[in-house]
């Protein structure tokens, strides 16, 4: 009983963090503002058109002892590394491997422990390494829809297919942002010295300086918190210095190769339907009693892509 | 022996998160850049005179379970809900509370779990609410240093005193950014429903929509990952729903209150130094053979503040 009161108390006194309210500035603070449609309103009001599953050839499902984290991949940013990760996946080469590192406010990484010494895993049928693709051409981001706020890292910026899009028109690129949850490719200072062996997630705000430095898989669409929790390596850049500090990795596997009752029934917003452009907006200019003032921007990587189990 | 290979080689392996390089297309990718200083080198390079000592006045402890969080209060940005916070303090108002939320890729938050039944925490000498500090007049940002990039939420942005700031001089405001580790007030619909007895630290991207909406007072400076590994919350917006899963608050102190040999000697690199706008450029253009391309750009959110041990 003194719960559901505490409840109640703590979630009102936390509007305070979600920011929903309409623009003002501060000397009109206290004058009630117009109510606007929030994200969740807009949720609401979705079409069951406005979601798609994930694809169960292009998702992947790392297996962890707390669960599981569900990866979409996006073989139009990546397509050789996409094959090849999921050839990796297939031969069972991340299995029983672990996260090796996990560094506050920058990025949580998996692989081979042993990758120095002699119980290296071997790589069977994938390639340990590939050519870089770092960015590909600007006909690849098929389904991109630009957003209009101007971004600091690339000429334009919007969504296609899901996932957060940096492009640059005149040199003809595309590329996916370092958003918060984006899974990139582990290299060393050779572009090609990467293949997909050991990954990364974001956990902390956007390195997007990595933008167009290292190729960029997918994002993980469910589970962040199994990784974003993990306590922080203590040998410098957050690494684990004894095995014991490591995460061991049950597997990862391909969605499509996994029993369908056994899968993540999981759907994400279209980004290039209206429906999004109105989650946008919600989140560009937020309505309702609580926001003073209201900038009329969004960042690229505080863009909210929906998921939600499916229906 | 064997860790000490893995070790080497996987920092080697993660050379590729660091992104330290001079700017090239990805067609002149291998093309060797010529080596620039990083942000290691420019500390190495700094001298006394480029860092300061916390001032124990406006510096507070938060003794958890696991160790001490410090945190630097902005009196320039806050200066009522600084001296609040301070009197809150010093009548032990925090201690024996707890933290009541962790939502993921957002913001921690502690305070009262009873802040609405019979055993609610009464405030003494301090005041329970205040008038809003969310901008305070230009005069106050009174050390000041422009960054030259662009960004979304301010007109302009820069550093003063050690903490991340966006201004307005046509509006004659200036404002704390909610930059990832910044502390704010949590409060309800109304401006001045807020005093401090309930806090929040962004653990996330930086959810700047939030900027000019709500009083913030300060950074923590040391202790981040006890407060960005905590385990989400399960109700909604990561509210913890039993009181088992709320982490104890052990006390909350000003450091002028803590005999000296049990203070943190930590000094924050003056921002107002010739050697952080080098820190800055750092990041900006970063040097050395791993980086393919950089963006000539830096997010204020992005930007170190660098904080050490004294010497």
């Amino acid at each position: 009983m003194a719960y559901r009161k505490l409840h109640h108390a703590v979630l009102l006194g936390i509007a305070a963090l979600m920011a929903t309210g309409a623009g003002a500035a501060d000397k009109k603070a206290e004058k009630e503002l117009p109510p606007k449609p929030s994200v969740g309103d807009v949720l609401k009001g979705s079409t069951p058109g406005d979601w798609r599953p994930l694809d169960p050839d292009n998702t992947l499902y790392m297996e962890l002892p707390g669960g599981r984290v569900v990866i979409e991949l996006a073989p139009d940013f990546a397509p050789n590394h996409v094959r090849n990760i999921k050839a990796l996946a297939r031969e069972h080469y991340y299995d029983g491997l672990a996260i090796i590192r996990s560094q506050d406010n920058f990025v949580v990484q998996w692989g081979d422990p042993h990758e120095d010494d002699e119980q290296v895993r071997k790589v069977k049928s994938a390639q340990k390494t590939l050519p870089a693709e770092f960015t590909v051409p600007l006909a690849n981001d098929r389904h991109f829809v630009r957003m209009r706020d101007i971004d600091g890292f690339a000429p334009q910026i919007g969504h296609s297919g899901g996932f957060p899009v940096g492009r640059d028109p005149k040199a003809g690129r595309t590329w996916l942002a370092h958003c918060y949850s984006m899974v990139g490719v582990a290299r060393g200072n050779e572009s090609d010295s990467g293949g997909g062996t050991s990954l990364y997630v974001v956990t902390g705000q956007a390195p997007r300086q990595l933008d167009r430095n290292i190729t960029v898989v997918g994002r993980v669409v469910s589970g962040m918190p199994l990784l974003s929790t993990l306590p922080r390596g203590p040998a410098p850049m957050g690494f684990y210095e004894q095995p014991g500090q490591q995460l061991p990795i049950g597997a990862v596997k391909v969605a499509a190769d996994v029993p369908e009752a056994a899968r993540s029934r999981l759907e994400v917003m279209r980004t290039d339907s209206a429906t999004y452009q109105s989650v946008l907006e919600a989140q560009r200019n937020r309505g309702g009693p609580w926001t003073k003032y209201t900038p009329n921007y969004l960042d690229l990587c505080n863009a909210q892509i929906p998921v939600r189990e499916q229906k």
